[in-house]
């Protein structure tokens, strides 16, 4: 039967020895001592193993065979309620039906109590199936996930210290209610003036004399926007200029279910018609005094969001794999059974070239995925743990620590992930429209459906620019301010490229020092000035001098010309990073760091020359015109 | 009012001076001496400028507001015959009741006498409007003018060498027909199992024993198909063994109308229901014997299909640049007034970059193509004026040499037009959606149809890939043909890149260097073992020795690995070379020259360093997996 998972030898490789899985089932069962819990890793390693088989079969033939229905359909608005396809409704039974909603929660709230970089890994399966099914079902797990994540943000989820179980937590009854299937929810962040700029929003909270808080305003693009639970980001410091800090978020109840039926509390305005995503509902909303729950304090909302928009980048990088995958398979098949000039067109040398780019590119964005996820994970159980273990303070701090060490590697991981494996997800599609030639820009064949749902991976959870910007400015102002770091990691590169005794090491070690070349001719570009003024002072001062009077929308304007080059590049070096290691650890893994070489060395080279050779032009047109009129900037 | 010629100073550049108008216009007037001609060269351009002037306001206030419409209804299959939306129906009245379909064709055959340039240009200001409605539109002009070349080709057109009237040709009244309007026309290559591989072609013509012909066959994916006019390609030899050398070239008359009504010959068996180009109808058609014409001798079919083709292709890359100029008109727009972070996001860096690479790819295409169609007119014109000048036999000799070296460039250009102007129109519509953010993912914006409607451009009239290797077949052959010419060639862009005073010139030649350095590096890996055989004889007895002995689909199996980089390569390297033309000329010009050397050169080192330092692996692959049974090969 098809499966998935058990066609795929890259993702079962992750399974089988690229996970350290006993670490982590150890963590997640808190040493195997919970109640109802695993007794060992290895059984349960068993259990993930099983669910990825069986979320592997589901994708492969219930969700994959109803994928085109439901994109022909769509999510239709109909007295005020959102209408699934059938063929949506068949499947989200299914999926509730095996406790997949509740998978990462624990067990005593109703859960699984499953390692998210499960969630994560079924994410892509699901996706290979149809992307606007595996996003709808997001809003399910994910949101039992933010549920529980928020509640231990704000510190309002305890455990017994002795067994481990969590003894109180703010949102029960809602979590159990999403593990059974029963509601979803949603995140409400964009605003019809304001989307890549969070600063902008203007839907605000009030309080009552009571301190009971009612959330006012309209949201646009929420996906999954007919959920029960949502999210809402609104300001709690009306004056806009209080920015970024004046936001609070909010748990607002769409609905009620009574007996005389269902009270609305949030209106659905509208169902956006898109180009593709079908089984995923984008909906305006307006709140009108809406009751509404603050998480953590006023002011805070930002900091909890970025919680939440981390695992959800980590999980579009799934996404985006799943769809790749679909886009490769459908392209090898078609090119393996299609003749012309006397040989099947898999056997051409562009088609060829072509699959095996995509085939490269899909493993390396995986080890990119997993690690990403992993990273993220690693650090909220840490971080858990280390809040539980209060009797050895060493130990706590040793956790904390480390958690804070897998903390800054998620955070620089993820936007790189969502980045290019969005982009990539929207080329893999549209080479598999071209492998098919004519057959290609037929509906009836569904690839193009492929190109359609990959188009709004790069907009949505955070543009490929901003990701681009967020990757640019962690890592110049981390140069910035630790100078000697930078220094000592491009001599630590230049050893490895030369004294390696793996040559496979030392090609990494020298695309590496590419990727310094060109975040050392950024900071220069960027800060040029800063730097010329720093020479006359001792190396010791320079962290100081560099860490203040920064105007970075002046200083860092090179760098945001070339801010997707340089993520790109980013990208390109973490991935070869995590393929060598895997590769020292699993010889057999070399063939594909050897592959990912072949193609990464001449894109970075091009990277690298594109940055330090261009854009001086534009910087200076774009300053030059910056005290006009903008009309007459934008025609001249 | 809105007019999209007007609106355009790239484009007016051409009118005004990018174009030797005056010697076009004396051609095809036959220096000013036709009885109802233009008297001037004044005149005539007066004339086209008028032409192209309403075009582009009937683009912008006719075309453009019905192209939603026409996209949302699409062509309807109905009781056999194809019903097209009110909305088409009122453009191709317009555009009839200007007399645009017989633009090309001579005035005594009841057309305006224009130059196929003119055309040409008037195809970027309809695709501007609407891609599809273009398309449909080359499908009444074009296929007068085709019935007019076929005839010129085979030798049944006859002119008065005195007054350079048309005396007599075949299709007179087909041609009046199209020219007012009535009717149009398709070209019938496709079958199901042969798109690109034309010599699998398998509808086959017959012919009684009066001698009259009759085609049998199913043809599909053809656009426009509901056309009275089918240019067919069928087997005028039923030994498949015959290949291209086996196909003839018919004219079917698809459909008389009589008294009685409609009497079909050629069936419409069904509309693809495609991604986008909703306004062009892509049928499948079914010959059962139906009557035929043969043109030209049986055998002949490739060769006129050529003549058609080249036609098609610069067509495209017009098509192409009309879609790329409205995707950039509508990010332009949408940048300038979207506000973000405090300012309009045309002066975020990275969208202002974009911006700026759009303008400058639709400007250096625009070159380009201008370019390919003068040549392509200029063969035709003085290889007819050669014809004429029967009376001095050495200016024969010389109009015929000239027209000769306009059809090698229009050769050379062709393919790296279709091909870059395609993938780069598919580019620009994904930069749009991609600027206009969430909003360019909703159909209510329209930026998406954009990208829909490009996605054909790089399948249809031979898909990107086809383009690409026959730019690399003719360049590569014609180094070994005459490998003393390339290292001529070499050694003067070595002496331009070091000595031209004008720097510019300078830059120009030094990425020419680098497409020399990937021609030979090609070529020394596609006939190494042929060159190494060669340094032991002498210099005279090279040409020989490689022009014979070839297997191309084993010896040029590294070439057609990287045919797609060479073909980029090769027009960014045509492109350069015209704009530097441009710029000696036009010293205005030399700004353009810059923008485009400044992405050009990074772009072409490192499609130089991919060709020449990767691919090895999979060609070692391939050739290993040679013997292997396919299937096994495609898993392996």
């Amino acid at each position: 039967m098809a499966n998935y998972f058990s066609d795929n030898p890259d993702l079962q490789y992750y399974f089988d020895r690229g996970v350290d899985w006993r670490r982590l089932a150890e963590l997640v069962e808190q040493g195997f001592r919970l109640p109802d819990g695993h007794a060992s890793a290895e059984e349960a390693l068993e259990f993930y193993r099983e669910v990825a088989s069986v979320v592997g079969e589901v994708a492969a033939t219930v969700i994959e065979p109803r994928a085109a229905a439901i994109d022909a359909q769509g999510m239709q608005l109909s007295g005020g309620e959102v209408v699934a396809p059938p063929e949506h409704d068949e499947i989200f039974s299914q999926l509730g039906e095996l406790g997949l909603h509740g998978l990462v929660i624990p067990r005593e709230l109703g859960g699984q109590n499953a390692p998210a970089l499960l969630y994560f890994m079924n994410g892509e399966l699901l996706s290979r199936a149809d992307t606007s099914v595996m996003t709808h079902h997001g809003f399910h797990g994910g949101i039992a996930m933010v549920l529980y994540l928020l509640s231990l943000a704000e510190g309002t989820t305890r455990f017994d210290p002795e067994t481990g179980l969590v003894t109180e937590t703010r949102f029960p009854e809602e979590m159990a209610e999403v593990a059974r299937g029963e509601a979803w929810g949603c995140m409400d962040i964009t605003e019809p003036d304001a989307g890549s700029d969070m600063a902008a929003l203007s839907a605000y909270a009030e309080q009552d004399e009571d301190g009971r808080w009612y959330v006012t305003g309209q949201k646009i693009f929420i996906t999954s926007g007919h959920g029960k639970y949502h999210f809402v980001i609104a300001r709690t410091d009306r004056d806009p200029k209080s920015g970024l800090g004046g936001l609070g978020m909010f748990l607002v109840r769409a609905y009620e279910d009574e007996a005389s039926g269902r009270r609305r509390v949030v209106t659905i305005d509208r169902l956006e018609e898109k180009l593709g995503h079908h089984g995923s509902a984008t909906a305006s909303l307006s709140f009108e005094r809406a009751p509404a729950e603050l998480i953590g304090a006023p002011g805070e909302g930002f900091r909890y969001m970025l919680v939440l928009m981390n695992n959800a980048r980590v999980s579009v990088g799934f996404e985006s794999l799943g769809l790749m995958e679909a886009a490769y398979r459908r392209a090898a098949e078609y090119a393996a059974g299609r003749v012309s000039m006397g040989k099947t067109i898999d056997r051409h040398e562009m088609i060829a070239d072509a699959l095996d780019e995509m085939r490269t590119d899909i493993q390396a964005l995986r080890a990119l995925a997993v690690s990403a996820a992993l990273h993220e994970e690693l650090a909220t159980r840490l971080g858990r743990i280390a809040q539980l273990t209060t009797k050895d303070e060493v130990e706590q701090q040793r956790l904390r620590r480390e958690g804070q060490q897998h903390q800054r590697e998620a955070r620089r991981l993820t936007p790189l992930l969502k980045y290019l494996a969005a982009e990539k997800a929207v080329e893999h599609a549209r080479r598999a429209m071209q492998i098919h030639g004519g057959n290609g820009y037929i509906v009836e064949y569904g690839v193009e459906r492929l190109l359609r749902d990959a188009l709004v991976l790069p907009i949505y959870e955070g543009t490929s620019q901003i990701q681009a910007l967020m990757a640019m400015r962690d890592t110049l102002m981390a140069i910035i301010k630790s100078p000697q770091d930078f220094v000592r990691r491009v001599a630590e590169a230049r050893w490895r490229a030369l004294s390696s005794r793996d040559p496979l090491a030392r090609r990494v070690a020298r695309v590496s020092l590419l990727v310094r070349g060109a975040e050392q001719h950024l900071v220069a570009r960027t800060a040029g000035a800063k730097f010329r003024e720093l020479v006359s002072r001792p190396v010791s001062e320079w962290s100081s001098a560099l860490s203040s009077g920064w105007d970075p929308k002046r200083d860092f304007r090179f760098a945001m010309l070339h801010a997707e080059r340089l993520c790109h590049l980013l990208a390109d070096e973490a991935i070869l990073e995590i393929l060598l290691e895997q590769a020292q650890r699993h010889p057999e893994r070399a063939e594909l760091l050897e592959r990912a070489l072949e193609r990464a060395e001449p894109r970075m080279r091009s990277l690298h020359d594109v940055i330090t050779t261009t854009g001086a032009r534009l910087i200076e047109q774009l300053s030059d015109t910056e005290d006009l009129d903008p009309g007459v900037a934008a025609t001249a």
